[in-house]
C-alpha cells in the first residue's frame, strides 16, 4: 500500500489524490505554505490525514523561521498556523494538528531553538504513527458491530488514503476482515469528488476486500431490496451532542438506513470531537467551486455558465446515528454523555 | 428549441442526447432496427418520448415490408415489433406506443397496403403532435400545485427532450413559468447519465428558468435548510395502485421529501400508467452496464477491473407520493381509485 503522507529528508511527502487511481503521483512540500495549498487543493484530505498533514505543515513552518528567542519564534509560527488553519474549514482535526504542535512548542519553550525545531519535527512524525494505531484500535472496536457474511455501506473514503493508513471507517471493515468475517462492501461514488469511485475502490480492490461501486442514488434502492446490513462512515467533525458533519451525501446516506432500520456507524478518533460546539449547526459547512460540480476530473458535464452549488459536507443529525466508534470505545446514545467519558478517559 | 425528434423525408430525425450540451448532433433512423438501437444506447429517452420513437419505428418497419396480404403484412410487422419492444425494458410507453400502432393496422386491415403504410406513417406523426398537447395539458393542471416563488428539485431529465416536447415534469414548471409564477429550479445532475446536468439544466437554461444544478447526494442538504419547497419528477410505468418507477436516485429523494414534509409530485401521461400490473414490485427493473458507472463521458473515474451495479430506475411506494399530475387531471390518493377513475375518463 502506497503511504498517505511521510517525512522523507526534510520533505512532506503525499501521494496526490486528485490523480488517483487513474495516476499515481507524489507531490512533496516544502514549506508550510505548500502543505496548506496540498490540503485546500484536496492533494491529501480526510480529516485525519489532514491532522497529520497540518502537523507536518506546522513542523516545516518551524524549521523555516529565523529567531534569536522563542517569544519571536513563536510568534512567528502562530501566524504561519493562523493562515494554514484556513485551509479548510470544516475538519476540525485541521485545528487539532496545528493545537498539538504550537502547545509542544510551548512546553519546550526552555529548549534551544535548534532542538525545539527537531523535537517539533519528532512530533509529527509521532502523531502519523499514532494515528494507525488509533485506526487499529478502532477497528477492534468497530468490527464487533459487524456480522459475518454482512455488506457494508460506505460513502467517500475514510480509508486508509484518509488518514496516516489503515484507515477509520475502512479500518473497522479492513478488521472485520482480519477477523475473517468475511464481508462486502458497497461504496458510494462520492460526487463531486468522487473519493469512492476512486479511492474506496482501489484501497479495497488493493486489499482483495470485494467492493461494488454504487452511484450515490442508488443506495436507497439496494436498502430496500435488504441488500445492505449496515453503513460505516467517517467524521470531519462531531459535536459536543453526537452531530456528525462529514462528507456531503452522508445525511440523505442516514436518511436511508433510517427508514430501512438499518444500523448507521460512524468511525472517528476522539481529535474528531469537537466539544465546544453544542450541536452540528454551529459546525462551518465548507462551500467549494461550483466548477468540481459542473466538470469531471476537468472534463465539463454541463452547459457552459452553469449556476452549482457546492457544500461539501452535511450534517447528520445524533438521532439519526446507532453509534460512535473511537480508539477508547464505542459510543452509544445519548451521546452528550458517552462521548464526554470518552473524551475525558486517559 | 431543438427538436426531440420528427419525421423527416421517410427519416426519423433525432437529437443524440449522448453528446448534449457538449455536442448538437443528429441521428437519423431509416430502419425500424435503427429506431430499436437508438432507444437502448439511449440517443433518445426518456418514457414519452420512447412512446413515440416506438411508433415512428413501427412506421418504418412497415413501410419496408414487401407482402402481398395484410395477415403476411401483419405477421412480419409483429415479428419487427416484438425485437423493438425488447430494446428498454422499464418504460411501459414503448409498448404503449407499439401497441396502438399494431391496433390502427388491425382496425385498418381492409385499406390496400401502401394505403395502410401511409397511414401508419401518419399515426406516428400524430403520436408525436398528440405529446405535446399531452404535456401542455399536464402543464395546466400540475402548475396550480405549485406557489409563487417556490424552488422546485427535479430529477433526472422529464423535460423537452424525453418528450416530444414541453416536457412531463419540466412542463409543469414551464406552465408555472408561463403562469408568472416565478420558480426557481434544482436538478440533481443523476448520475451515471447526467440527464438531469447535461439535459435538464441545458433546457431550462434555453428557456431562461433560473436553475441550480446540485450533485445526488445534496438534496437533502437543502431540504433540510428549507431551500425547497416541492418535488416534481416524471415517470416510466406507474402500477394500478400508484406505485411509481422512474430514473434510479428518485426513490431517495422521495425518502428526503418525506422526511422533511416536502410535497413530492409525478408528472406523467395516462400512458404511462400500466393497470395490468397491481403493484410496482411488478416492475421490471432495467440493468445496465457497470461501464456507465465506472466512467463518466467515456472517461475512466474508477480503478480498471472494478465491479459496479448499475439499476437503472428504481420504484417509489405509492404511500410517499403527494399527488400524481396527468393530461386528465390530478390524481390524489388512494391512488387505485383516482388513477382509475383518469384512466377510464374519456
Amino acid at each position: 500500500m502506497l503511504k498517505t503522507i511521510e517525512y522523507v529528508d526534510g520533505v512532506v511527502r503525499m501521494i496526490d489524490q486528485t490523480k488517483l487511481p487513474l495516476e499515481s503521483v507524489f507531490v512533496d512540500c516544502r514549506t508550510i505554505e505548500e502543505v496548506g495549498s496540498a490540503i485546500k487543493t484536496m492533494v491529501i484530505r480526510g480529516a485525519p490525514a489532514i491532522g497529520v498533514a497540518a502537523a507536518m505543515g506546522v513542523s516545516l513552518g518551524a524549521a523555516a523561521i529565523e529567531a534569536e528567542t522563542f517569544d519571536d519564534f513563536f510568534s512567528q509560527l502562530e501566524a504561519q498556523c493562523a493562515e494554514l488553519g484556513q485551509s479548510r474549514p470544516t475538519a476540525v482535526n485541521l485545528a487539532w494538528g496545528i493545537e498539538r504542535m504550537t502547545r509542544v512548542a510551548q512546553e519546550n519553550k526552555s529548549l534551544p531553538l535548534a532542538e525545539l525545531k527537531t523535537l517539533l519535527r519528532d512530533e509529527s512524525i509521532k502523531i502519523c504513527a499514532e494515528d494507525i494505531e488509533i485506526n487499529k484500535a478502532m477497528g477492534r472496536h468497530g468490527q464487533a458491530l459487524i456480522e459475518k457474511g454482512q455488506t457494508v455501506l460506505t460513502h467517500c473514503n475514510a480509508g486508509a488514503l484518509a488518514t496516516a493508513g489503515y484507515g477509520t471507517a475502512l479500518g473497522v471493515i479492513r478488521a472485520a476482515m482480519e477477523a475473517g468475517k468475511n464481508i462486502k462492501v458497497m461504496a458510494n461514488e462520492t460526487r463531486p469528488f468522487l473519493q469512492g469511485a476512486r479511492l474506496t475502490v482501489w484501497e479495497l480492490k488493493e486489499d482483495n476486500i470485494p467492493v461494488t461501486l454504487i452511484t450515490d442514488n442508488m443506495s436507497g434502492f439496494f436498502m430496500k431490496k435488504k441488500a445492505i446490513d449496515c453503513v460505516v462512515v467517517g467524521a470531519d467533525r462531531i459535536a459536543a451532542n453526537g452531530d456528525v458533519a462529514n462528507k456531503i451525501g452522508t445525511y440523505m446516506v442516514a436518511t436511508m438506513a433510517e427508514k430501512h432500520k438499518i444500523p448507521f456507524y460512524v468511525a472517528a478518533p476522539i481529535s474528531t470531537l469537537d466539544m465546544s460546539l453544542s450541536s452540528g449547526d454551529l459546525i462551518p459547512i465548507e462551500e467549494r467551486s461550483s466548477e468540481e460540480v459542473t466538470s469531471v476530473q476537468n472534463q465539463r458535464i454541463a452547459p457552459e455558465g452553469t449556476n452549482a452549488a457546492h457544500p461539501a459536507f452535511d450534517v447528520t443529525p445524533n438521532d439519526m446515528i446507532t453509534a460512535i466508534i473511537t480508539e477508547k470505545g464505542v459510543a452509544r446514545p445519548p451521546f452528550a454523555e458517552s462521548l464526554k467519558r470518552l473524551a475525558e478517559q486517559k
